[in-house]
């Protein structure tokens, strides 16, 4: 039996891993939960899986959900405090990492601290804290999972292979909803039609990063800690299908490829139970016949900008990974409100790697003031109207 | 230092074989050729690589072949007895069977009982023996590494994996020169146009095999022998651009694949410095974006029969496999000859599939007379000339 905490478990991974506990209850078993505000969903979670410890993040919804519970043994605890009691429950042997946004850096730490594997969905914890996560990551010798399919496909591809034979890892993108546009077409996109992700179903924040591609961006980034390769061994090659999820070419041009379905309860599922593979009944398969064929291209970095400057940034490294993750993050929140146009976001970006003087090895302190920093610059920008709808 | 053997030293797959010996000569000796009957290539073979052994296949050849190294310390020997001696040689580490067609069975015997591992490049030896080699492998504690690039692709695809969560194998094929077209197009086919395959550059016998689709029909046998699943557990799928070389699928819906440029370099290079991937320098690599698409369909099984009648050998097991491939390499042979058309291969399997009676588990002598009773068979059965041009 494996005892997980499902941190940000009313999201899209947090959902579709409790799906998975579900039909492997005798192999897995919840000790922690946690979310934002969706206390409806949360409850339902509680009375099904049974934590000992849930986190509301938000105070006043955690105070709404105690009294809805107060039939249950479970602990109602809040906000950052409470999301690093649920990160090092002490029964718990793996940590799911599934909440959007830098709120994940912290929980992290403290889980890797207290010894715990950790189930990474939180992109921004390595895109901005991979100097301080991976020698922590070592030190306590626990194991790191990738459940972003990206990455899990490469992490397949590397299994039983020497890492000093990578030549480099091949990135795989969809292209998200506006491939093969150009920059003049995509001035007039609005929040619904961003939020059309053509093989993917997933949370509106990731769905927009797809859209404006910043979070293939991140991903070459995240992909440069997990697996130890320069951002320029990273490659991003656009294939629409999204069948092959990632691949790994070695020194000798034999090139490793992990395919399957586009469906997060795979590469969840092989985190969850790595190194062993269980049969995913319900699942599709590919059919390669009916498939029919698999197109590549290479990505239009004139158009889709925010991906260049994902790459761009990852290369400087040090606090400016920070930046265009926390310019991002608000941009796209700011663009889902309807107040900020669809090119905006990679404008914004822009300015604010401009702006921002690196920092070289960011302590945690400085990462989070940097978020700060970069929140406020881009909220002033933008006070100037110049970038609103 | 590893000392290898190469047993088909002037066919195409020894030649590549020898150029990688040559690129790295501080890694790799040669202790032993075997040539069928090109002592012209083989003196020159002889010349740079300083084999202790060679041998001539054909008796005539090897008394020229001696006169012609008189003043070299190397020992020339004939025949099948002269083939084993190559394959046993005291200090060979492993042993490339890159003979076509069942003349490499003995030795590969010989070879695995005195301790040697095995290059497999020789499809003949498991299709035709399998139930004999694999156990004598297990015996013996010797690596069976596969050189075709398909087995080389499922071997690679299994790295670090637990092969009982395979669910299938699939098995990826060019479709040959004739893909496309329908059985009546396929009349008047002449060996000039069968000999033109579009990727690979191979030896006549196999090329002929890859436009009758009889090469995949070897393949799924060879494969389901090498790595111990069902006939039924192996998919043939048609991919023209032959960049995927094979799959495995997992119970997880999970695939992993193997891919490269259409080389036979990597997989031979692959086979001798297991587990080590050396760098490639020379050779070409994939590039997706250029390559721009990768096609897939299921295999026209009523067109290429010879492919349907392979796997049907294969579900029957014992000797009918050898009928498939005696059978095979007897019409190859006449077909090459322009003695018979080119439909008439995979009839002239079909009957002598249909008048052999199975043994359930031929020993090595009951193989050779299978085989021979089949050449004698489909010879008869030519006599009538109705299966001539």
């Amino acid at each position: 039996m494996k005892n997980i905490a499902v941190l940000g478990s009313t999201g899209s991974i947090g959902t579709q891993t409790l799906d998975i506990v579900r039909e492997h209850k005798d192999l897995l078993k919840v000790t922690a939960l946690a979310a934002g505000s969706n206390i409806e969903l949360l409850e339902k979670q509680i009375r099904e899986f049974q934590p000992t410890v849930v986190c509301v993040f938000h105070e006043e919804k955690a105070k709404e959900l105690k009294s809805k519970v107060k039939d249950l043994a479970v602990t109602v605890v809040v906000g950052m405090e409470g999301l690093i009691e649920c990160a090092t429950e002490k029964d718990c042997d793996i940590v799911v990492t599934a909440m959007v946004g830098m709120i994940g850096i912290r929980p992290t730490i403290e889980a890797i601290k207290a010894g715990k594997n950790i189930a990474l969905a939180n992109k921004e914890t390595l895109v901005t804290a991979g100097h301080i996560i991976m020698p922590l990551i070592k030190e306590k010798k626990v194991a790191l999972l990738p459940v972003d399919s990206e990455h899990s496909a490469i992490f397949q591809s590397l299994n039983g292979e020497d890492k000093n034979q990578v030549q480099k890892i091949i990135l795989t993108a969809s292209g998200g909803p506006f491939r093969g546009r150009g920059i003049e077409e995509l001035k007039t996109i609005q929040p619904m039609h961003a939020l059309k992700h053509p093989n993917w179903a997933m949370g509106q924040k990731i769905t927009i990063d797809s859209a404006t591609m910043v979070n293939k961006g991140l991903e070459v980034m995240e992909a440069a800690w997990l697996f130890d390769v320069s951002i320029d061994q990273i490659q991003v090659v656009v294939h629409p299908q999204s069948i092959i999820h990632s691949m790994v070419e070695y020194i000798d041009g034999s090139i490793i490829a992990q395919m399957g379905v586009p469906d997060m309860k795979l590469p969840i599922q092989y985190a969850l139970f790595y190194p062993n593979r269980l049969t995913m009944s319900q699942g599709e398969r590919v059919n390669f016949a009916k498939l029919g064929q698999m197109t590549f291209e290479d990505p239009d970095f004139d158009t889709f900008y925010g991906l260049k400057l994902g790459i761009e940034a990852g290369r400087i490294g040090g606090s400016m990974p920070t930046v265009y993750n926390a310019a991002n993050e608000w941009a796209v929140e700011n663009f889902l409100k309807g107040k900020l146009r669809f090119l905006s976001i990679p404008e914004l970006l822009h300015e604010a790697m401009k702006n921002h003087k690196r920092i070289e090895c960011p302590t945690l302190n400085e990462i989070l003031n940097t978020e700060q920093q970069t929140y406020d610059f881009v909220r002033g920008l933008t006070e100037s109207g110049r970038y609103n709808r």
